[in-house]
């Protein structure tokens, strides 16, 4: 049970599917407040058929906080998570901002959990195409090593926020009714279309959330030399991310080998029919928990076997954002759950 | 001048487009027939101001063709191909019937038009996503030998004709109109949504479209050993595709080398804003002639400088399919232009 749970960002895109995963997954809070910028305060949002007041951010409100999940953005983090841990509380936080302090540990509950015990009062929940490239590549790492990943991502419109889904879903009718089209959120028009991914081209050439990859990547799997060749690409899809994977490998590996690891790990599911041409698709992971894994077969371009090519499709809001952050506020629970309350 | 011009599958997504190309590049031909199965025939077509009335394609309409451009899929191109070589014309073939038949050149003119004079009746158009991968990549292993490619894509729906760009447009206002969503012409639906490219899965994992671009690049680059990984993924686009192409090197190489070489190379325009983050992307491929290329960037997972990662787009009816047949006739013309014609 966690005395006070608050969520900063609680009417964002994230925040709402928090709130559901409350729900969902029973998670057992004696007092929640849910927190937001100045612009969404008043309004309400329901929880377990509660109504819940928004309120706006300050630190006063953060004062007695237990728990506090952010998915406000890295400047509200920045600002007002250092409260709550002045406060004694812990931080769950889905920005960039702290993902590569190294006293903040950086979480995929599934991959690296043991990671959450050396925390300083913040755990960060990585970046939503980090999660979903590793949730398939930690599992195939730990049992044959590898030694390099290249990888192309299909990235949904909601990694950019509720508007821009509202983006792609007004801009698509416009297209189909002839109209012009108005591009606010994203910089280029996201309807039929697709861009390299909208955030800032770094010294190295690699966009933002590329070079989140490769570092957070580096990070989770404790492995700070780990090639990785990335290309973060936006689509017209609405809240699943896929991702087309190479990997290299020191020894030899079968596609067997990598379809058997499959079977028993936690949070993906193997779907993966060559007779039906059934692979991952953001349509069937769109709303679910796991990570869908596929296409799984030996790289034609490496004949000494020592190449795996894979396809994965995972619900952006889920998995690579508000599951990941309620794992963790789980795990701490079960963590913190021995002290005594009174 | 052409003595006996026949577009065969007239009526489909790409002999329209071939029809825009006769017209805009004023392709001279004495005789045009347009040609289709006999569920097209009876329609007329307009070219140059005059309508054309489609005929159903026989062996006596093929008989005293000079140059047929056959854009009606593997099977029609079997039956009629031999027909218009038998009575000496010359075929350009945009499906994959002869494309890996020893005596059959594949060509895109920009990299080997040479091969074209080896022909022995039959010229095989590549595939599209073959075209759109070696347009960058062949002026790039001219200067500096590429030592693998692992490329993945972002197909456009016109790929799969007609038929399924409609099913896009519509499937998609129904999404936005709530409605269900019926997948006819593709196996999934393609509203908001993408999939491994709907060919068949093949004995060594891949489909047939990957392993299409796997085997005529090695043909086209001359290369019969090159290591080619590819994954070909179905995206909710009108008619442009994209890649996301990784090379490796046998030496080193920067991206300031590889930029150079598109200030030059034929058919290519680079489009490589870092600073306002603009690149490549298929509506502003769209219709157009020239293959986009951009992100070019030193390979982040290759400290030894050995790779370059870069990203295009390109229109899959002009340079992926009518175009680059047009520009096979145009050779053909220039080839056989001293002949006399009395």
């Amino acid at each position: 049970m966690i005395q006070h749970l608050a969520i900063v960002g609680a009417t964002g895109v994230v925040g709402r599917e928090f709130l559901k995963l409350i729900e969902q997954r029973n998670l057992q809070a004696d007092r929640l407040s849910l927190l937001a910028s100045p612009r969404s305060t008043g309004s309400t949002l329901s929880v377990n058929g509660n109504d819940i007041m928004v309120e706006v951010t300050t630190p006063e409100r953060l004062a007695d906080v237990t728990v506090a999940v952010f998915s406000a953005g890295a400047s509200v983090s920045r600002e007002f998570a250092p409260v709550v841990v002045r406060a004694g509380g812990v931080v769950v936080d889905n920005s960039s901002a702290f993902r590569m302090d190294d006293d903040t540990p950086l979480v995929i509950p599934e991959i690296n959990a043991d990671d959450i015990a050396t925390h300083n009062g913040i755990i960060a929940n990585p970046n939503c195409t980090t999660i979903m490239l590793l949730m398939a590549v930690a599992p195939i790492h730990r049992a044959f090593p590898v030694k390099r990943i290249v990888v192309s991502t299909y990235q949904a419109a909601s990694g950019a926020g509720l508007a821009a889904m509202e983006e792609l879903h007004s801009q698509t009718r416009d297209y189909l009714d002839g109209k012009p089209l108005r591009a606010e959120v994203f910089p280029h028009p996201i309807a039929f279309n697709l861009f390299a991914h909208d955030s800032k081209v770094e010294p190295n050439g690699y966009n933002g959330e590329e070079n989140k990859v490769i570092n957070e990547t580096r990070k989770i799997l404790h492995a700070p030399e780990m090639p990785v060749a990335v290309t973060c690409v936006r689509v017209p899809v609405m809240r699943a991310h896929s991702e087309s994977i190479n990997l290299e490998f020191h020894d030899p590996v079968t596609p067997e080998q990598i379809r058997a690891l499959f079977a028993s790990a936690p949070g993906t599911k193997l779907v993966d029919d060559r007779e039906r041409s059934h692979f991952p698709m953001p349509i069937e992971a769109d709303g679910i928990d796991d990570v869908l894994v596929g296409r799984i077969r030996a790289d034609a371009s490496r004949p000494d076997g020592r190449g795996i090519e894979l396809f994965v499709a995972g619900d952006q809001l889920r998995k690579g954002a508000a599951l990941n952050a309620i794992q963790i506020v789980e795990s701490l629970a079960t963590i913190t759950a021995p002290e005594p309350t009174a």
